[in-house]
């Protein structure tokens, strides 16, 4: 084993072009799940993904089509009598990329700049599929995999996983497994290696809000009619304290306190309020006062207006009133609350607070429960093993902001926990323009995931 | 006198055809003046309207360039001796079509539904010039002139007439005159004629907030930053009370009070609470409380949100925390409120209420004084005496909410009243998808106007 792991990691140093190229490849889809005009692009690239895995030898590759985006899957079964099973997870779907004209170089057409590769999906989390990939090419190569490995990848991710639960319902016995490796994660900088063992929940909610039937002259009925995109603005005012605090009723009962040892060791972790300040270019943090940073985008839930609109909002000058105003409002969830019922708060709360002068909507769009995974299982041991390896240092634990519905689906269906391991930096702005992978952190990891699968058997 | 009026009166009814026909014509140029892609429709609308005057037989038939769009000029003159000189004024620029979904008819084919024509700008106001025009060339063909008339068209009103107060002030000589005829104006209803003795003003800003530098992810932000458009939603809910008060300090400070006479007249006009929510469609009305719908619409200062946008608004979900939102803002003011000090309580207000985590910038785009007429003088007078020949009633009098910012260039530059003499309904939907011209009350107006133009002799 000692042998064909040094050999593995020859073989990664060797082929990092050649990985690299295959990454941009990739990255060339613009594989936006949630725009109905990129579904011929989601095929195209799940078609590629399929051809690659059997490329890599794998059986049993399958383009499976669900009621959105298709799975692809693929698995690959070693000789070792009693390895066990990892099923690899990721999602090949990307965000959209606007504001397009916020990007040095298009999201769609790969570019290094020094030591990184900007693209949309470059970290989220193209580059993480197939930094494993490049770890079970390696091993591959060099001799027999050190346990029996199922690859399914999602692309509905972006949109909140829809279909994902069904697909692994159906597919039961053919995903069966011993534990699942998360890919779509990150660590916490260059230098500093780190295990995520939560992650939040989301719900995603459209308020639409309509005043009068149709849009009114300003002039002729300015006064007499509550303007739709001002009530829709006084709704969203009310649902948050001047301090940062959630004001609608009911919303953090389920929430699960952070005991004190936890808090305690998320205190060490080293991202300060300069950090946040620094990462996020805001004039000033912004938050419930009463906890740190890393517990708010960690441990804490919180509520976003993603997106407004109502009224005219072309370059110009109309003096209308608008009769309907929308937005997009989402909530990260931790454990132990629940999508369904932070939507009746939400509900209630409307109820509670929308005047007679307007009519109101409240669409449940999507939803994904948060998760909490064993730190002291052996899957999260081999991990930490794996990053000292190669950082020389032990890993922080710590709690992500994110949401990745699959690891509560796969908890729930398969029963079994999820490792996440991925390792995005927090500088490599998922979701917004000039996303990035740093290719010096990415050529460890897949060193990493080397160690890891070996580590494993 | 009464020989050509009866002749002038039986060429109207026989050209009713005719008269539509051209102003057909005339509403199939899409003349968006807030739309710098219209530049050359602009153009081109201004060069027909000057060949229609050149048709009429008018003399100094010109376009005159401005900084923004030209201004088409043209005049006639009588024999007779002592007859007044009356200065037209209309505006052939109209409002943007959106939403184009909710037309019935394309906005720039005019269709005719019943007794209605439906089109952009079909009431506000290319219907009104030609209806003026009409009677002109009624009176032109069945004998001479009863006064002098000049006529000035602009193309900017529906973006505040930026440019119009240059153009008045440079051709001061040449648009000498005694009396304005404003025609953009409205009466109550199909039998309800009546005559406007007050204008508001507009101020119309931008508000630009900015929170962290870019868009950010939510799920590894969340929490920490202010959300650019949750921030706006929060400061536009500053800016007024429950009630609908404008709770923005100074904002009142320079409104005339009504007095008890008047409040008396306004209390007489058939428009209601039922008649405003027929009109608006609104679930229920809102406003002021201590003041009745008539008096909130004319002689009450308002504040709208005539636009808001933030975030991701395509169709979709998209996780994201907004860097930026804005939103358009409008007051129209009242006697004697002036824009730039209004300006300046609406900076003073986001300077206390904006938070430190945000950034924020307040733009003036553009704005117009209120104005107020005296309804004593001899050309009022004309109006109404005109309105009983037809109608066989005395008309109500009015105060507008609308914005017409000629009406006080005029009387500053020019120093003349501008009598609003045009038969726009209620329910024309102006500025509205499926704005309409009532045809029976535009036959009905041409033959006002012929009157009219024979009552000032």
């Amino acid at each position: 084993m000692a042998v064909q792991r040094e050999a593995a990691l020859t073989y990664v140093r060797s082929h990092r072009e050649a990985f690299l190229d295959t990454l941009k490849t990739f990255l060339r889809f613009p594989s936006i799940s949630t725009s109905e005009q990129h579904r011929a692009d989601m095929e195209a690239t799940a078609r590629w993904l399929a051809d690659y895995l059997r490329s890599l030898g794998m059986a049993r590759v399958n383009i499976y089509p669900t009621d959105g985006h298709p799975v692809v899957y693929g698995e690959l079964t070693t000789d070792r009598a009693g390895a066990p099973t990892v099923l690899v997870y990721g999602h090949y779907d990307v965000q959209p990329p606007d504001p397009l004209d916020l990007w040095a170089s298009p999201p769609f057409e790969p570019t290094v700049r020094e030591d990184r590769l900007y693209a949309r999906g470059a970290a989220d989390m193209k580059g993480q599929i197939i930094g494993v990939l490049a770890a079970v090419e390696a091993l591959l190569r060099t001799g027999d995999l050190p346990v029996n490995l199922k690859f399914m990848f999602e692309g509905e991710e972006e949109i909140g996983s829809p279909h994902l639960a069904g697909f692994i319902a159906r597919h039961k016995e053919m995903l069966q497994c011993d534990v699942s490796l998360n890919a779509d994660a990150g660590i916490m900088g260059e230098d500093a290696p780190s295990i995520t063992y939560a992650l939040r929940g989301l719900a995603y909610f459209e308020l639409h809000v309509q005043g009068p039937a149709q849009d009114l002259h300003s002039g002729v009925y300015g006064g007499v009619v509550h303007n739709a995109a001002q009530a829709l603005a006084e709704l969203i005012a009310t649902m948050h304290d001047a301090e940062g605090h959630i004001t609608v009723d009911g919303f953090y009962d389920q929430v699960r306190p952070l005991d004190e040892e936890e808090r305690a060791a998320l205190r060490r972790l080293p991202m300060d309020e300069a950090f946040y300040l620094e990462h996020t270019g805001a004039p000033a943090l912004w938050g419930e006062p009463e906890y740190t940073p890393v517990e708010r985008v960690g441990a804490r839930p919180t509520l976003e207006i993603n997106g407004i609109i109502g009224g005219f909002t072309d370059p110009g000058v109309k003096t209308v009133i608008p009769s309907h105003a929308s937005a997009k409002i989402s909530c990260r969830l931790v454990p132990d609350q629940d999508p369904e019922t932070i939507y009746q708060c939400l509900r209630r709360h409307l109820e509670t607070h929308a005047p007679p002068t307007i009519r109101w909507e409240l669409k449940y769009i999507v939803g994904a429960k948060p998760a909490i995974i064993d730190r002291k299982s052996r899957w999260v041991r081999a991990l930490s093993q794996a990053m000292e390896s190669i950082w020389g240092k032990e890993p922080f634990y710590k709690r992500e902001g994110g949401t990745v519905p699959v690891v509560a689906q796969v908890k729930d269906i398969l029963g079994v926990d999820s490792v996440m391991a991925g390792f995005i930096l927090p500088d490599a702005d998922l979701h917004a323009p000039n996303e990035n992978l740093h290719l010096p952190t990415w050529y460890r990891g897949i060193e990493t995931y080397v160690h890891y699968l070996c580590n494993l058997a």
